[in-house]
């Protein structure tokens, strides 16, 4: 391993400001995958970083169309044939930005404002993006090389389930070689502690439609004879989940790997302040799955959630009709080893099954990933802890998150590399939410892990990854 | 009675150019009462209105404030003591038109295709509006008076509930002085049959909100821990009506008066052709309260709908959140003798016990409507069945509807008039949804109808109404 390399951190220290303009003008772009009409944004940011990286003094930077929002592809291979081969992954679109009246500022005029960057996407994950494109670019500044070979993918669906992601990359299996990926698209735990993310969730994410007449009736004159197709949503939907917070969807655990003592051991030594968490988002009471802790809830047991519903009349007052038609969005977080497509056969029978007469219903796919465990002793782990250990001070916490990247599950199973989960997401970052922030020191100290990574990898015995 | 007049079907003949184009113009004027942009233009239909009164000949009219939409008020009372005084009711304020996309034209776009008139409020309410206004022009202008004393009334708040017209009939109760009421806002029986509805439901509407954490939540990382409002809402909604069609609201069927033997064969007596009246409204099954037969649920029996349900993302494609918050529009159509503050006291109770912990729930009041049942023997009902006979030449059916017209109500507990519901919508007229129209036969005639009304109650004995 190199020397503590204080160049670098001059260079580093010495470009903050230009740093952080970039990362506000990336902010800027409404790159909002889910959303059909921002598909030119999508575009605009993936043009914006393939020009950055090339900047950073990284090579065969490219927009690679996918069928959908493109990949942005760069790489650095010239650090020989001993040096180990890494493949970088972060996303560069971001969510929805409604209910768009409940921000404090406008979700795509960033600013900084008591050590946060403010914005859409300013955590989840630009941030991240312009994280490695900053380690790479100090790197090369000053030594006119990396250490590690490096391969970057930056996608433009993560928000959106990664559509076309798995065809692309299996079409460009041979141009990914790497002797592992290392994903940023996590965070710190709770308390703002230094992290790793070792296990994250799948999903199956669907969208229940209901319909009943042709078109809405009076609720006066058809009231009492005709299926509400509201109605039967709100009775299907309640039918999904048990009082008990079981999901009542016949076989949906089938697959579920149980907890182990050890594994729930591991759960219990984290340091969670359930008291704090409730107050941070308001909350004066919480349930969940009968018999599991709220940490176990939210990272290793399956949940389902409606992600929204929507039926009738919607405006102020009153309005008397029995609704036409009636819509869920329904997402369900899977845990290993649950399949996505299975789960989502499993739901569209059920749903048939409780569908009432009277109404036609539909269970839409919106996207499906697989869920993720990875292995906390590979060399490449724990490097990147020791990076993590020199730079913010402290040894990190080994958890799982209970989001889902599916984009961890193609690389295990498309390209079988293994994948170390090194994001640096303040966990108070409000992704996905109204409000949305990166804590700076984050950003700022992940920089220098991220460049130590590359050093600590550098110094592995030849071959260590390729066990 | 005074003998068929032909001066009058002449002038009415000669007049049907115009009086189209009227009320053409009028459809155009989007009077949405329940949409408060839609303000201004309730109080320019009003206006219009107003001076439509004073150019038929009707004398005193006068845009009257109410605190909310204006009543639109004219009267003429030279008929002499003797002749019957008549309160005549309709409303020239309109439904929303949403979903617009599901309209074959413009809403407020009006045109004649196929004898109807097309356009929201074409049929309700407009059309009567219209009706009351061109019958009396036609006896002023062809006889220089009217057989019986005319006090008109047009509300503007019917589509929302009538908050404010209670307050001003109580106001104006000395100016209201009539011997009965006829409200003309109801319709024809299946097949566009003549007839005089007997019976009306009366409405709560409610809103339930449920507010959870303070902001929306990333699924992945809350989900399974954070009581859902969109769920909890789900259950809620769910648990109001069990799957036999019965409210489950304690205490709501307190008050309902049974059917009697008599009633149930009155209604089983109607022609009612369920199958086409299936295929019209384009379901293939219907469901309701055990034990009831279509017509009695939809008109007889109290209902409870789900009107309009939002919560969460709606747009395009998935977006993974647990909602903030989520909200539903409920309604109950009620039947004699259900009282609508005791039912809205009676959901507000049921909501707060089956609200489960983790969200604030709250129940608004978003308007209470009294049924009514009116008597088939009283005369001004027998002279109004005797004009529909001699202009439609069928006996019109008694039936109730299942619709709600709280100022039915109002007039019998507020001014203690008796009431005939003189309606003449085709049954087919889509109110409330897209595509409204109106059989243009049912308006021609039905102005005919009225004129013939007025003579057959100056024909009854003197002191015959006031028995």
């Amino acid at each position: 391993m190199s020397a503590p390399d204080d160049v670098m951190a001059a260079y580093l220290d010495a470009t903050r400001e230009r740093r952080l303009q970039r990362y506000m003008d990336f902010i800027r772009i409404p790159s909002i995958s889910g959303i059909p009409a921002h598909a030119p944004d999508c575009r605009r940011a993936a043009g914006v970083l393939a020009s950055e990286l090339s900047e950073a003094g990284l090579e065969h930077a490219e927009v690679c169309e996918t069928g959908g929002h493109p990949v942005v592809y760069a790489d650095w291979l010239h650090a020989g044939p001993e040096a180990p081969t890494v493949l970088v992954y972060a996303h560069y679109d971001v969510q929805p930005v409604d209910p768009v009246e409940l921000w404090s500022y406008a979700p795509f005029e960033p600013a900084i404002r008591d050590g946060r960057m403010l914005g859409r996407g300013s955590s989840d994950d630009k941030a991240q993006v312009q994280m490695h494109v900053r380690a790479a670019e100090a790197m090369l500044a000053t030594r006119g090389a990396l250490p590690v070979n490096l391969r970057y993918i930056f996608e433009g669906e993560e928000e959106c389930t990664s559509e076309h992601l798995d065809g692309w990359l299996q079409a460009n299996r041979e141009r990914l070689a790497a002797d592992f990926a290392v994903i940023s698209d996590t965070g710190f735990f709770d308390g703002n502690l230094p992290a790793i993310t070792v296990g994250l969730r799948g999903i199956c994410y669907v969208q229940i439609d209901v319909e009943g007449p042709t078109v809405d009736l009076h609720s006066g004159s058809y009231g009492g004879a005709v299926v509400n197709p509201a109605t039967a949503l709100c009775a299907m939907v309640t039918a999904l989940k048990g009082p008990d917070g079981r999901i009542r969807v016949p076989g949906f655990y089938d697959d579920v790997v149980p907890l182990s003592e050890r594994d729930r051991e591991a759960f219990a030594a984290l340091p969670f302040d359930e008291a704090a968490w409730m107050d941070e988002i308001g909350v004066d009471a919480l349930a969940g799955e009968a018999g599991y802790t709220n940490l176990e809830r939210r990272s290793a047991r399956p949940t389902l959630d409606v992600n929204g519903i929507w039926a009738g009349f919607t405006g102020d007052g009153p309005k008397t009709i029995i609704p036409a038609h009636a819509h869920a969005k329904v997402s369900c977080r899977l845990v290993a080893n649950q399949e996505p497509a299975k789960i989502l056969a499993a739901i569209r029978a059920f749903v048939a099954e409780i569908a009432p007469p009277g109404v036609r219903v539909r269970v839409q796919d919106l996207g499906l990933g697989l869920p993720s465990l990875t292995p906390i002793d590979h060399p490449a782990t724990q490097a990147a802890a020791r990076a993590i250990e020199a730079t913010f001070g402290r040894a990190p916490l080994y958890y799982r998150e209970g989001g889902s990247i599916p984009v961890t599950a193609s690389f295990e199973s498309t390209l079988g590399l293994p994948v170390v989960l090194l994001g640096f997401a303040n966990p108070d970052s409000r992704a996905h939410a109204p409000d949305e922030s990166m804590v700076l020191n984050n950003f700022e100290t992940g920089i220098r892990t991220i460049a130590r990574y590359w050093d600590e990898l550098a110094a592995l015995p030849v071959g260590a990854l390729r066990l």
